[in-house]
């Protein structure tokens, strides 16, 4: 199995209230069977998930930031780690500042499942693209330096591949292994976007067969906090 | 930019001693500026990282995470969490037993970056291509469920893509934004390896000149103890 990765170029500068699934299903670029992976930014702008904030203050997105999350992890300087209200552990609860206007601040769309699921429905549809969605976000994580895009939503593909019970390459069971499919999907795809030529979304091609399945992330990757020995 | 994630078929079973190097350079598959990522089971056993246990104790591995392990963060039953020798914060201090052969235990490599210049050296010194190596392994992380390929090391590509104090898309000085790049790349390179086909090295292809230069994964991508909200 061969994987393209390949951004998506031309795309304008999405605006609340824009048509990404006719922007999307005429760019000429799609085929069914691509996973698309879509940056957060764009679906937060199309969605108007756009807060007014005091550009002089530098700090002026902080309470936003406490709104959006239900527990506070850490705290360091202006740096706080938080849970958010949709169940990411993130920076900053999602709100980004980067590629929006100067006097805005974008949230997290209100349910990045949905938000997929809604763009695979268009595209369906619309179009008759029976394409897979994931929405991503650029996270941090402990231990590591660097950040790297991971999966918010997801529609039309499995979010996490349990391959518990099968034989390894030896033919004995596999101790681990449940793959975060939409979390390498997305990291596969930052990879063409790069950060400062705003890319917002590429296309995964050759996935495998049986990657393409119902499920959200909600439901099959945030971790219960019961489970979490890191919160 | 497009990027191609192409897997190397028909490598041999590795063990202790074998040519990693010959093996590869002599595939038929590889070109200068190709990214091989290549999974640390394979070096663990041609540089004999293997050591015997007991086959009928499913316990017996576990001295060797302790004597792997300089901190341990959280056990949970027979899970420990712990920062290896080398500096990675995982689980039984990466110590496996699928794809290795009933009664052994593949340990880390000793230095996964220097595994890493040592195969991009002999691909270049004996077949004259100039790639980079990372070397993959399959970690869990907080908060999030399912397991991510990263890098445990890396030579002839930047860890850690800089981009703070560059422009974002609306000429803005972006926030962020380091990019841990070699991750991104083992997710991606992960994608069509699968667990249970044994596949042990993937080439990236075409990839943007500028990831391109020294660096390791020792170096850049392992934060320092004390700047670790999480440790």
């Amino acid at each position: 199995m061969n994987l393209e990765i390949l951004p998506i170029h031309g795309l304008p500068k999405i605006k609340p209230g824009d048509d990404l699934i006719g922007m999307l299903g005429e760019c000429g670029k799609i085929k069914s069977r691509d996973i698309l992976v879509v940056t957060q930014k764009i679906i937060s702008k199309a969605e108007n998930q756009l807060v007014a904030i005091d550009p002089s203050d530098p700090l002026s997105h902080k309470p936003l930031v406490e709104k959006e999350s239900v527990r506070i992890l850490r705290r360091r300087g202006e740096l706080i780690i938080s849970e958010t209200k949709h169940g990411f552990v993130c920076a900053n609860a999602g709100i980004d500042l980067s590629n929006v206007e100067r006097g805005q601040a974008a949230l997290l769309p209100e349910d990045s499942d949905r938000s997929a699921q809604r763009l695979r429905d268009g595209l369906k549809g619309r179009f008759g693209f029976d394409v897979a969605i994931i929405i991503s976000d650029t996270f941090g994580r402990p231990w590591r330096k660097g950040l790297t895009d991971v999966a918010i939503g997801s529609a039309g593909i499995t979010p996490i591949l349990d391959l518990r019970g099968e034989p390894d390459a030896l033919g004995r069971e596999m101790q681990v292994t449940e793959v975060a499919l939409v979390d390498e999907l997305a990291s596969a795809a930052e990879l063409v976007m790069g950060k400062s030529s705003g890319i917002p979304v590429a296309i995964v091609r050759g996935g495998d067969p049986t990657w393409f399945a119902e499920g959200s992330v909600k439901e099959s990757l945030i971790r219960d906090p019961n489970d979490d020995l890191f919160r």
